[in-house]
């Protein structure tokens, strides 16, 4: 099975989002799209006097921008990508982690940073008979990143990691392969060259990039983060261009243990 | 199987909204909830400048209040009571009519009125196979009213009508007792008095209250409706106060045929 996370700027794009999501259905076998949210939530935050306060890249989430983020990303852009898949001949079945309690979340701790109502998903409370009765009926999963906490709270959850606690979950099932469809080709060489991915890294290979400085800034926690996710049992993670998906390994960086 | 639906006014009332949800997840048996818009959507559409127009008590649709009312509608009402139910013990799964093609429309025709994005559900092509794998799974449904044209559309339909077609949907399978909760006691013998309800009405009983002006205005094609739902094999359809819901007979006014 294949869980493929597309970030908010695929999302932003309705040209680059029909695209992918042509290529997504086209795609066989078991599937998942988890998707993130994009500039939509804040533009519209800015039009109904909220102000969008981000600490260190992620977004600080009160009371009212909770309501934003849900409406955006659980009602219009999950509902748009379910619509657009079904249309495509994917049966296309929207969700969030509170649905069925398919993910279900702690609110992190309010020091040192209050991020307000946000979630960090807990692997062993993973919604696994809700995602394998939804997906043995032959339903295409579409995942908003709005959790569940344990007392009934909605929270705002990364969307990478609601991506792998989805693919760790799964792998309890069968093989998972999970995918980043982001908009650079993946993990380069030079910085500065698109042609220069690096097909595949081992853990090996990564302590030698890490060492060499060429992974290094906002890429390395995101590898950190998928060494970590074949550690616990997904049998592979793959970044790569959103506009890659029907090319073999995805013309990105694969990364195996 | 019970299909109940809420009006607006209960949603817009975090009091009652909890307390109906309570004796909702109480209810024995198999159960779907369909729920209405209420407010919240005028309201956001105030915040962002844009204007809701109505005509004969119907929301015209534009392309920008489509994205209003499927964020708020299919997002933050949809996921707000899905949660509240998952921690009320009911495994709560919400929907729109696009997931699983659950309730596909027709946009209705832009003469007389143009309404906009309006869909009226086709009956023929109502998911049944999505309700009863989901249902068949232990899934309590709550079904939020934007549905979906065959051209991929997300289309706003009224929540009545999106009741209507799943009890209708669902009674080929068996018995469906359909539902209304709003803010009265029922339809009442004497419009000024809440305790005038008439507990049953049939179509002969329907006839001579018609005939005697004692249904009339807005009640008539809810009733008309109703009778229409009977015809087409819902077991029965009852019209109630949303705070009756664990009373027998719902202390409302049930039309059986």
């Amino acid at each position: 099975m294949k869980v493929i996370k597309i970030g908010g700027n695929i999302v932003d794009n309705p040209e680059k989002l029909d695209r992918f999501l042509a290529d997504f259905a086209a795609l066989e076998g078991d599937k998942i799209l988890v998707h993130g949210g994009g500039k939509i939530a804040t533009e519209i935050s800015k039009s109904l006097n909220i102000s969008t306060v981000m600490i260190e890249g992620r977004r600080v989430t009160d009371a009212e921008t909770l309501k934003v983020v849900t409406m955006v990303y659980a009602g219009l852009i999950n509902k748009t990508i379910v619509g657009k898949l079904q249309t495509l001949g994917c049966n296309a079945l929207g969700l969030s982690g509170a649905d069925g309690r398919l993910i279900v979340s702690k609110r992190r701790a309010a020091a040192p940073v209050d991020y307000g109502f946000v979630g960090d998903p807990i692997p062993e409370k993973f919604g696994v008979n809700t995602a394998k009765a939804l997906i043995d009926n032959g339903f295409t999963l579409v995942v908003a990143p709005i959790t569940l906490s344990e007392s009934g709270e909605l929270l705002n959850t990364n969307a990478d990691t609601v991506a792998q606690t989805l693919a760790l979950g799964m792998s309890a099932r069968g093989d998972v392969d999970l995918v980043y469809c982001f908009e650079k080709q993946g993990v380069l060489m030079d910085v500065n060259d698109e042609s220069s991915v690096i097909p595949q890294i081992t853990p090996a290979r990564f302590e030698e990039l890490k060492a060499a400085g060429i992974v290094a800034d906002g890429m390395l926690p995101k590898l950190e983060n998928a060494f970590r996710a074949i550690a616990g049992g997904v049998r592979s993670v793959t970044i790569c261009s959103a506009e890659n998906l029907t090319r073999p390994g995805y013309g990105g960086t694969t990364l195996k243990s």
